[in-house]
């Protein structure tokens, strides 16, 4: 089913690693190649999921905190680069009638969030500038905004009730952290059932080797990755051969 | 609230990433120093949550499938010895009362599934060898054992609302793989409410750099990470102070 | 939207009602013509949801420790109608192709149960001869057979994981208790965005009232009341009109 | 475990059924005695439940569209009174310092509703003054608001997360309808694994004959019938007894 294949290296490489309780940068001494071997040798897979019958749109979290440089988890590049290209799918998916989720997160009083260990997000209370659509995206209109505490999409909210009941077996997934909140909503999408597509220049996170790890982990399990001009032709053909129901 | 911090070094590593469609063995330059200090800046934190008043420990996936090296997903050697650790673990735990919570992977028929990406996944049918608790984990009588059919303990089982009656707010995770099923596990562990305390020489998965990765990732957000001593400890210390109601 | 009416009764009636902490039969002096002309005249209605594009079948419980009389809560008359319909609407399911659910209360052990006040339904343990399914609904072969701890198949169960995976958007319910499990099902279904079709000579109860009342409930709220000749009217309508995918 | 007994009675009594597909007012011919006996006799219990280690008090939606009688669903009778012994329970779980939970229906646009067949629902879209809490609700301070789209309080909402991260074991439930939300929200709680108490003149409904027939049903499966008065002793009682953590 697949066909990876790797030159052989020695290396040593650096990776955040815990050493006790305490999260540090340690060397690890690997044979690289054996990276994803090992995983492709145990019957994982990057053959394609798929598009299905009908595709939704989710964007998730790409609010002013974390999108607006004036707040202290936002402006990371490559988030503002995954906005750019999210806009894009949204203009496609807007067009073609495909539904399009977006979320904040958003906590009615501290009471209500689970125990983030990341400061900035308790300061996501509802109301505040934080807990805001970034305007690009607001622009684009989606058709629903839901509020959520957790890093899935799908945690604390109707989404899967309302994908299900607009009959979409296929979920193309954008926004940010990719190492948070996106690789939740993934694995969320894929336990409720529904073919997963994350396009990953629409997804954007403070790190690129956390960004590229976390899709390497659901690219072989849960989900195709794919990216906005791929979402915008699987959108595009749905919408030539479907006459919405 | 941290106090990372890491000499300078520009490096060129080498990480699974996708090039279009294709996970591949990339080059990634980077200023290896930015990859934990641009969370730690963010607000991203490793201080601990702690254990609260009353812990649980969960046993994620120690299904032949996964320790049984006859198998074609079983036998990592980091698995194996994730269950001899476990097994302490579980001594304690038992010892002092608190509940443990087993789960494996089982479907009743291919239809139950979700869309896994992992052949061999799909052979872990209701009834076969592969589901069944590896015999030393199995030996030591967690008080439940769940079967589910996606990454997480909690998706599609009655896992939390057995925590809840007994009053658990601490769980203690163990099992395997850590990149796919104890990465959710801990995600919606978090999400609903728990203190989640991530066992590591507990955990085990088919490569290295992913099992560090995801507890780098979920460590900096969600759980602490600790290990079968400081398990254990926190266990006995619960035993010492508490008359089970 | 509703064009309810009745004759004007000024009636004595007896119902079950809690008497401080005790279920008595109590009198109840009402207009009985008010009965359901409140609701209509608040804008509940009973317009027709109506089948969508794709039904599935939902057998809730017929287990013999409801359908076998030799167990304490087996053998109800009107669960044993239930069955004998059910059974007829299953085989329409299985001819055309659409997806059957079934469940079954049990429990491993008496810590995965929540705190049912029923002591009987405790016994339902996994193993016993309580959880099997009905000979007559086994003998149909469903597709899928969950196991559950709590009143609604959704409930801790993949079901609509299943039902989301093949892109169904209607839910056909039968099975037992109407007052309880059915009920359970019910709200969850359409919560979940399902359209929802009970049908009524396919679910079964203790006692007519409760049973009558619970389709008026959720009548006017939430489902289609139907029988088992119009589930199999629409089920043979979807197959002839449907290449499934 | 009971010991419910009743005088015989023969008797006609009208409730509302589906003739078909139409909900009528039927005569139903059947010995009174029996309704209760027979669940009775099957092993269901008023046995109580009980007050676990800590409560909460749950408030369901009391908001305008529901109290207020200028709106199509507002202003039934037993709806009002149940505000007002709400808020005396409310005073004492203030002042006890349990977490008090509330919520109300709201949609952000019609797809997010799941297919009510109550047409005024669809109306409470978030920003409206029908889904504003009641006055004299909103000014006890409940810690939480959430909003919901389905029957049930924890449906699509991050409530039992909350209740888990205080610990909660037993849940005080509140609020209106009682044949609609409040059932679905007590049958959630009860499968969530919480200790359920229904008190029963703070839930309110358009008719006193559903009102009953729900606490009946709920009462001998999953929750204990109390009142105003019993849930401000058992506050009370725990105020005296702990510590808050």
């Amino acid at each position: 089913m697949t066909s990876l294949s790797f030159e052989l290296q020695l290396e040593i490489i650096h990776v955040q690693a815990y050493d006790g309780l305490v999260l540090k940068q340690l060397k690890i001494e690997k044979e690289l190649t054996t990276m994803s071997y090992v995983y492709a040798n145990r019957g994982y897979s990057d053959a394609l999921t798929g598009f299905g019958s009908k595709p939704a749109l989710v964007v998730v979290d790409f609010q002013r905190g974390f999108t607006d440089s004036q707040f202290p988890m936002g402006g990371a590049p490559m988030v503002d680069q995954a906005v750019v290209s999210t806009v894009r799918v949204m203009r496609a998916a807007k067009s073609a009638g495909i539904p399009i989720i977006a979320c904040v997160i958003a906590f009615d009083g501290r009471k209500s969030a689970p125990l983030w260990k990341i400061g900035p997000v308790l300061d996501l209370q509802a109301g505040t500038e934080e807990t805001q659509l970034d305007p690009r995206i607001a622009a684009e209109g989606p058709d629903v905004v839901l509020s959520k505490t957790a890093p899935s999409l799908f945690f604390g909210t109707p989404a899967a009730a309302i994908l299900t009941r607009e009959r979409v077996d296929t979920v193309i997934v954008t926004g940010c952290i990719t190492s948070g909140c996106i690789r939740a909503t993934v694995v969320d999408a894929f336990s409720l059932g529904f073919r997963v597509q994350v396009a990953k220049d629409c997804c954007g996170d403070h790190d690129i080797v956390a960004h590229e790890q976390n899709l390497a982990d659901v690219g072989r399990r849960y989900a195709d990755i794919i990216d906005a001009d791929r979402a915008i032709d699987a959108i595009d053909q749905w919408r030539s051969t479907n006459d919405r129901d």
